[in-house]
């Protein structure tokens, strides 16, 4: 891994930051994670919008334009030098006072941790992954809206502790009036009679970027697609079901707790809209 | 301010921590903040038995005993060399993989950041604060338990901000069912024909060490005590509201939103137990 910090190239050993950084004390940060296929970036002008939109929400300035992040995350992969890469951004609120308000933080910090993108194991796409529908919550959007990627994961570690604990993968988390939301950092989607459903961002999730692709992409192939409410019943009823992340593309999902789906896994639209993807992922790039 | 770094006391400036610690990336840690009085330690025992609670929830281990824990307090208090200190104790999570399972994280990072305490302004005690109920709701429980007292501080951030951007000093915030809960990181109480009211632990909100000083002090001077739901309604046409916290002690309140509270502030109640409290603080440490 090499780390860029507010523009100096470093290794992980020399990646630190002070302890009186907002991001550390308070989790006072956004970040996005950015990947690249063929060794171009994939994605990058979504990713840096939502960072901002992140940011806003959060009343935090970002020290470089949408521009100068992408010259930076650039200049970071080349010298990094894989085709398939992991970058991610963070940008904290900078060093302050030891006082919640941010009014004393007078520069953000950011960071770029560029490494090779993990390989996920062939048995994930081929048998598909395990999920635990865990007893936390999603953060309320109410509270902390989900929306913000941010720096506060606990809630997520939560989810994918128990989640762990019970066998599964992965864990998959309710909102408070108990429909589905999302993942601990992925989107979650279902197939019930050729329809393709996924939860409605009023449920409380992270607008993925490869979900919004993998609706396009459903939506552009004539399948028919609902954003909406589902429930634990639902999703553990479906004829298929599969994940959606940066870094996973798109996962199919075998077992939910100790309910095995249907036979064979991956399904049909679950494998259409993956070689979809994949050729999306080509195309966008090329 | 001085640092105690897992135990090398060390310059703000030299105080650093890599930025692949789960306590920077996900706001992955946990801390209390202990004070000194007149040279000596004041409810550290409480602290880092709360500090182990919080630790317990997130399965976190703690590197150090209590014992080694408040040795190093004394420690770091001695080199300061002041009488009324403020101590933050931070432990992490430690340096592990970009993901959000704490597996990967061998061993845990403590800090001591000690400085004198800050001297709030008297007109604050005197004249009392205001108050602005955010629309920010606190975290849902059942996603992430106020009671943990953890480095994912963006709620109380966000509430904050509300609240200063409306001209108040502070932010009372109020639970998914429309009851108040807790300050941005204080306890709040209100009286009402001669009983103190404060919220129930099940409205959401820490367990404050001084809320539970200030409830034994008033059960022992045979105060009517109710720990109960509090509406907004109720607390804005209390008779006196103050707050409290390991740093502020006991502050009144004289303005919620846009209604006074009736004068003279801080009431009968507020004085008395303010009184009791300090008395409790110097016998505490004599």
């Amino acid at each position: 891994m090499i780390i860029n910090l507010n523009g100096r190239i470093c290794s992980e050993d020399e990646a630190v930051i002070s302890v009186l950084d907002h991001g550390f004390l308070f989790g006072d940060s956004v970040y996005e994670v950015v990947r690249t296929h063929k060794g171009k970036l994939f994605t990058a002008k979504e990713h840096l919008e939502r960072l901002q939109r992140s940011a806003n929400r959060l009343m935090m300035m970002l020290p470089l334009t949408n521009e100068q992040f992408t010259e930076e995350l650039i200049r970071t992969h080349k010298i990094l030098n894989v085709d398939e890469a992991y970058m991610r951004l963070i940008v904290t609120r900078g060093v302050g006072a030891l006082e919640l308000h941010p009014a004393s933080c007078q520069s953000q910090n950011y960071i770029i941790m560029a490494k090779p993108i993990d390989n996920w194991a062939d048995e994930l796409y081929s048998k598909g992954m395990s999920l635990s529908i865990v007893s936390i919550l999603r953060n309320d959007p109410f509270a902390l809206d989900p929306q913000i990627k941010s720096g506060n994961y606990l809630n997520n570690v939560l989810a994918i502790i128990e989640a762990k604990k019970s066998g599964a993968d992965e864990g998959l988390m309710c909102n408070k009036y108990g429909y589905v939301s999302e993942g601990t950092n992925f989107n979650v989607f279902m197939v019930k009679d050729n329809v393709l459903i996924t939860p409605e961002l009023s449920s409380g999730i992270l607008e993925g970027i490869t979900r919004m692709i993998v609706l396009k992409l459903a939506r552009a192939n004539d399948i028919q697609v609902v954003e909406g409410k589902i429930t634990p019943e639902d999703i553990i009823s479906a004829d298929e079901v599969f994940i959606s992340s940066s870094t996973r593309d798109i996962m199919p999902v075998y077992k939910i707790d100790n309910t095995l789906l249907p036979k064979p896994t991956p399904g049909k639209m679950t494998q259409f809209l993956a070689q979809k993807f994949q050729e999306f992922l080509d195309v966008s790039v090329s």
